[in-house]
Parts: structure tokens; sequence; C-alpha cells
């Protein structure tokens, strides 16, 4: 469904090895990316150590402000992934073995030949009321309590987890956004720019400069709005103003 | 200077285009990998939009808490640029045109035969009370005040501005670590891993799965200890475990 109201999300990515710098997180993009295309505006990220303390703090923080928060990572079978009873926590509900997450892990045991472990078991804990994420990669389930998505950490897993989630979401209307390269410094437009973003107040202005090809600075600008006309008319100001400006600096 | 007492730090990342998608963050991971070759803990990142009350409100929150905060972005010639003004509001200080800032940008702008307009005087504005942090890449220069350090986006600028500041800051000891690949599934390990874990509260271990060169699930084992004695009893441990587990599942 889709809203007038804007909807938005916060992610938060739980794991040690992200701050350690053993791990490049890849999914703060991907879901980045993914929002933008729903209609949903990423508001917020956070990145929090395995650390029960800082992920309740963390989630109560995000899933009181925004529409829906998004975690990745903690949710597998070992000492150090305590994103589910951190998630029950912040909840204040109980982790319970979930039959339908028992017969899934079962399930995917006998296939794989493996055992049903204690370690394994820990992967079908879901704070209850919640319901569960499918995981088409590897079997253990996210889940989805509130306005909470828990997922995977690993990008694969994650990716398919979303998947199953989107056509679930309220979506707002889409954010549409025109390119325009300035050809031209930043240092040189920067107060026109402004002009324009304040005369144009339902659109965003992002400049970002850059290195251009023949290894001289160079400047994206990225106007952004959900209003099609209004997009259009602030991308217009932004090519004359880009014009006048040229035509002094060559003078 | 070292200190025996862990040091720690959080990054805020600052900028609608990380949220939005357009750019991928290439910062954070960079960061984290020079926290950990200094000593130093980083305990958390937040990625935040160019909206004033949403950085005002992270910067308290993390610079009350953390030994550093590492600020990137927003500090640009444009009206997008808003961190500065961010950081003097958050320190309840005025916010100045530098006298050193001045001088860099007109030397630069003089060697580059751009003018000292509007736009590149905003990026002389400087906290009072601020030092300048250094910007050998394209001159404008990041600051560092209180325990705040902030820098450019850019990530060739952002490396630069680490540089200058890194010789400058207190680090603890450097936390050590060891690898072991499992060569065993993570459900498989888990409660043995927990186990271990709990009889070594000196060292963290961490647990990651992937999928290895024959298509397998296997398991990467990080112990990290700033203890070498301590980090070798728990990877004896770690390994005397893998090999008990291993004869029993080819038994």
């Amino acid at each position: 469904m889709s809203s007038s109201a804007p909807v938005t999300a916060a992610v938060l990515v739980i794991g040690d090895e992200i701050l350690s710098g053993r791990t490049k997180d890849k999914n703060i993009g991907y879901i980045a990316d993914y929002m933008t295309a729903l209609g949903i505006d990423l508001k917020e990220v956070r990145v929090v150590s395995d650390d029960e303390a800082a992920i309740v703090a963390a989630l109560n923080a995000l899933r009181s402000t925004y529409t829906y928060v998004f975690t990745t990572g903690g949710i597998g079978p070992t000492h150090d992934d305590i994103t589910a009873e951190c998630v029950a926590k912040a909840f204040g509900v109980p982790l319970n073995f979930d039959p339908r997450a028992v017969a899934i892990m079962a399930e995917r045991a006998a296939k794989t030949g493996t055992e049903m472990n204690e370690a394994r078991m820990r992967m079908t804990r879901i704070p209850e009321g919640g319901d569960l994420v499918a995981n088409k990669v590897s079997g253990a389930p996210g889940f989805w309590i509130g306005n909470v998505i828990v997922m995977a950490g690993i990008p694969s897993v994650m990716n398919a987890m979303l998947d199953e989630v989107a056509p679930k979401l309220k979506t707002g209307v889409k954010m549409i956004s025109e390119s325009v390269r300035a050809d031209a410094r930043e240092g040189d437009i920067g107060t026109e720019l402004g002009a324009i973003a304040k005369a144009h107040p339902d659109t965003i202005i992002g400049s970002y400069p850059f290195v251009d090809e023949k290894g001289g600075p160079n400047t994206n600008l990225v106007i952004r709005s959900r209003d099609a006309g209004k997009l259009a008319e602030a991308k217009a100001a932004v090519e004359a103003m880009l014009k006048t400006i040229k035509a002094q600096l060559t003078r």
C-alpha cells in the first residue's frame, strides 16, 4: 500500500566484526537503495557491537522514532548471536522456541544430514508475537515483531529476507530525482545553489564534488522531490544558474 | 601516548547521499581498520541526514559517551553542508570565520585562480576554540574541538585528515587477534564455542560463517584479546574443541 505521509526507516547493524574492520558492511548501501526504490525514507543507520545494553538502547531509540527498523546480524547459532534476546528484551516479551521455526530447522537438518542440537535450536528462538521471515538461502528464519524486522547479516541471506518482507511494507510516494553535471567547481556555485534550494522548499538539492575525466574538480547536483512539477522547476532554475555562472567565469 | 584504560571512539557519518543510496560509504570500514590498528575501540557508528536536529542530537549523544567522535561529511561550500554550524550548536559556541582557515583558503584560491567568494568563505567557519585539521589534498581544513574531530566526506580527503590527527590521539593497549578456520558448520560447534567464550572472559570470540572453496558451509573463528597469554590459551581451547567435534562427526 502507498500512503501520502512519508514512511521512514532506520537500519541497525549489529556486530563486532563491522566495528573492528574485519568485515566491511555491504548491507547499509543495499538497504538504502532498496528503500529509495520502495518510496521509504531511510533516515538513520546505527552500527553497534554484540553488547546487550547497546543493542537494546539503539533498538528502543529507533523503533520509537521511525516507521520501520531493519536489523542485520546476530541471529546465528553461536554465543555472540544475541539479537533475538535483545529484541525480546526491548519489547518486554518472552523468547520462546517457535514451533514454526523448529519445523523449518528440523527439515533443513534432515536434508543436510546435520544434528538438531542446542546451537541450532538457538536459531528457533523468536520473541513472542513475532512473525517469521523466510530464509530461502539457508533456512534459519528472521522475524518481524511490531515495527522491527530482524534479518541475517550475511548479505545474500539478508537480501532474500528483504525480498520476503518488501511486499508487506507500507510505502510512501516515491522520491524522484534528477542529476545535473555542473561542469563547475562546487565553490563557484555554492551561494547561488543555496538561494535556489531556499526558493524551492519542496525539493532537496544535494551537491557532490568529484574529480572528472580530465582530472579537474567538478560537481554533480542532485535534485529530489516527491512532486514531478516542482522537481522540473528546480532543475530548470539550477540549469539557468549554471549557464549564468559559466558565462561570468569565462568572461 | 598509550593508556591502560580502553580508549573508545564513535563515527558519525553525515549525509543524505549515503541514506538515499546514491553514494556508498567507504569511510566506516576505513576508520574501523584505522582505529583497530591504533588500539582504539570503535564502539558505535551512526549515519544521519543533512538535518540540524538529527546531527546535533547524534553528536551530543556520542561525544558524551566515547573518548573520541569522528565525523565525516558536510564541510563543503554548499547549502547542504551544515556540519560546522551543528558542531558549534552542540558545543554552544559561536561559529566564526577563522583567520587561519581564511589564510589557507585564500592561498589556495590564488593558486587555483578561483575567487574567494561567499561559498568558499563558508569553509573557513570554525567553531570557537577549535583547532584546524590540515587537508593536504584539497586545502579546506577540518577541525578538532573537544573530543570531536570533524573531517571531510570524500574518502581521499578524510584519509589525509585522519593521518594528521592520528599522532595526537590517546591510544589504548592494542587488541590482538588470531583466526582459526573451523572446517565445520557454525551450527555444529556453537554450544561448545559458547562454553569456551564463557571460560575465557578476557577474550572476545567471534564466529563468522562463510561458504568455502568447495561451496560448503564453513566457519572462521576470531579470538581477540589485549593479553597475548590469554589469547593463546583461548586459541588452544578452540583448537582442542574443534578436534574433538570433528572426531565425533566423522565417527
